[in-house]
């Protein structure tokens, strides 16, 4: 990569910042029908990254709040500088100054709310921004997947793709890594539940089978097809139905506290669908207004009380811009 | 039904018709990445049905042309008058007057292009439009899959749906059946080629595994999504690109001589994107304009001349209507 790198993008150190403060959003991955390919990001929660240049080579993690000392502060293991270094060091900058970072994580970790993949995107994001935007955001989509990699060990693209474009992404190809931005029905909000049961991607991945009865393929191409079109057509009944999963959700949902009992909760109170976000432990529901969604919200804090369940909510719009300066 | 039928129908025999002379098009289902759930239908071939008013009460087929003999004369047989009658029997109308039909076949039979439910659609199109058009299309589409029934075993609906309405429909679901008609690209034309080598709907079926790797179904589900969304934004390209299909066509295009060398030569010629018909043994290569489509049906007969290949071959753009009324 390095040549093409170099060859590509003329640096123009006037219009270096010495530090920039970004915010990229938390995101939820495979939309209940769109296993691996579809995701959509939020305006809240997310993480918030404040990046400077130093006189001091090499990258350092400074700090690292809300992680409840979960995450490493060795820049070589942590997504937030990873793949920021892999990229200030294709550019060829590694003999000219330094990085220190702050990560303010305001979101929870191994949620399945992509927390690597908005740590990845802030880093990324932050460095772009303080070099002058040298890369579009297309170019810095394959540095994104490889802080993937480091975090489950795999370059999916689910949640860094909305993360960093903002909306609905839609991840139709791998090779070549192909994303396709969907449109965004103006009403759409979502309620996300986190229940403190921690469910790392790697043990969730273990838990699908690598074959899947035809028939059920058959039935989410459908529904992913009709999901596709029906956000086309703001068609929001349609989005309720097409999104649903009988190969992933029968296997994930059993690692997630009363996640039956969500779902029918939810639906009672006219979510157009329920599910799982990313690997989880998070569930979603979309509804049609943000009364619903507050409404859902409400009822799922008051069962999960009464269950003693630990948790956190959030209720968003989908996020249309991806990470952005802090001011 | 019948209840139903009774109840919601009201015949207002003012409006029937002594005769009617009808064509239902010809139709490519699965478009290479849906199986099971895509298909459009074409403006030519087709099936052409003259139904008659008789005092003789009954159903009776008096001629089939075009099919080499091999259809059934009997109406109980044929799908033809199979559903028709069955409608004409819901509707309460079988001791009033009976039936005649001929049938002309101006497709090959067997042979990937949907002859059964163009068969279907034109008996029960002709039938509704004799007796003034009591049914609507999504009335009438749950008689069209009875006689997907008879044909092939199973009640599919990517044939009959495409013919019934014509343009480019996603079946996203069975139950309840729903049918959903996507954007049809303006310049969208279609190379058909039909090599004389019968392949049974039953029997190409049974090529079919039950399982498939879930990675096989990610990539077809990523590119289905990204078919409909192409469909919307009038992307060519990406039309062409993600008309692809690694679960079905490696088995079934065993049966089709030279598909392999066809592809070739059609991708040489610009094809956005080259595939079996149905269950073959038709393949289709879909192209940006009439012109291109005519050169690759050129290439094709000059190659399959050259093997000793007997076929025949069209090229159409997307039918937008449905069946109609011959004048």
């Amino acid at each position: 990569m390095n040549q093409i790198i170099e060859n590509k993008y003329k640096l123009d150190q006037a219009k270096f910042l010495d530090k920039v403060h970004v915010f990229a959003p938390a995101t939820v991955a495979n939309m209940i029908c769109g296993y691996d390919i579809l995701g959509f990001a939020v305006d809240y929660p997310g993480d918030e990254v404040i990046m400077k240049k130093t006189e001091k080579l090499g990258i350092e993690i400074l700090t690292i709040t809300g992680d409840e000392g979960k995450l490493p502060l060795d820049a070589m293991k942590n997504t937030v500088s990873h793949s920021a270094w892999k990229l200030f060091c294709d550019l060829g900058l590694q003999d000219s100054f330094g990085l220190s970072i702050e990560l303010h994580k305001k979101m929870p970790i191994g949620s399945g709310l992509g927390s690597s993949a908005a740590s990845t995107v802030s880093g990324l994001f932050a460095l772009n921004e303080l070099l002058g935007k040298p890369l579009s955001k297309n170019e810095l989509l394959p540095y994104c997947m490889e802080g993937e990699r480091l975090a489950c060990g795999a370059a999916h693209a689910d949640n860094v793709a909305p993360s960093l474009f903002g909306g609905i992404t839609l991840i139709p190809s791998y090779e070549p890594i192909l994303v396709r931005s969907l449109p965004v029905p103006e009403n759409l909000y979502v309620t996300l539940i986190y229940s403190k049961v921690e469910v790392p991607t790697k043990d969730a991945r273990k838990l699908i089978k690598d074959k899947v009865q035809l028939s059920k393929a058959i039935k989410q191409w459908g529904n992913i097809a009709s999901l596709v079109a029906a956000l086309y057509e703001n068609d929001y009944e349609e989005i309720g139905r097409s999104m649903q999963d009988d190969i992933i959700e029968p296997n994930r949902s059993l690692l997630i506290p009363y996640f039956n009992e969500m779902k029918s909760i939810s639906l009672e109170n006219n979510a157009l669908t329920f599910g799982i976000s990313g690997s989880g432990p998070t569930v979603m529901a979309l509804s049609k207004s943000k009364l619903g969604a507050e409404n859902i919200e409400q009822k799922l804090n008051d069962f999960l009380t009464i269950k003693e369940i630990e948790h956190l909510s959030f209720v968003s719009k989908i996020n249309q811009q991806g990470p952005y300066i802090k001011h």
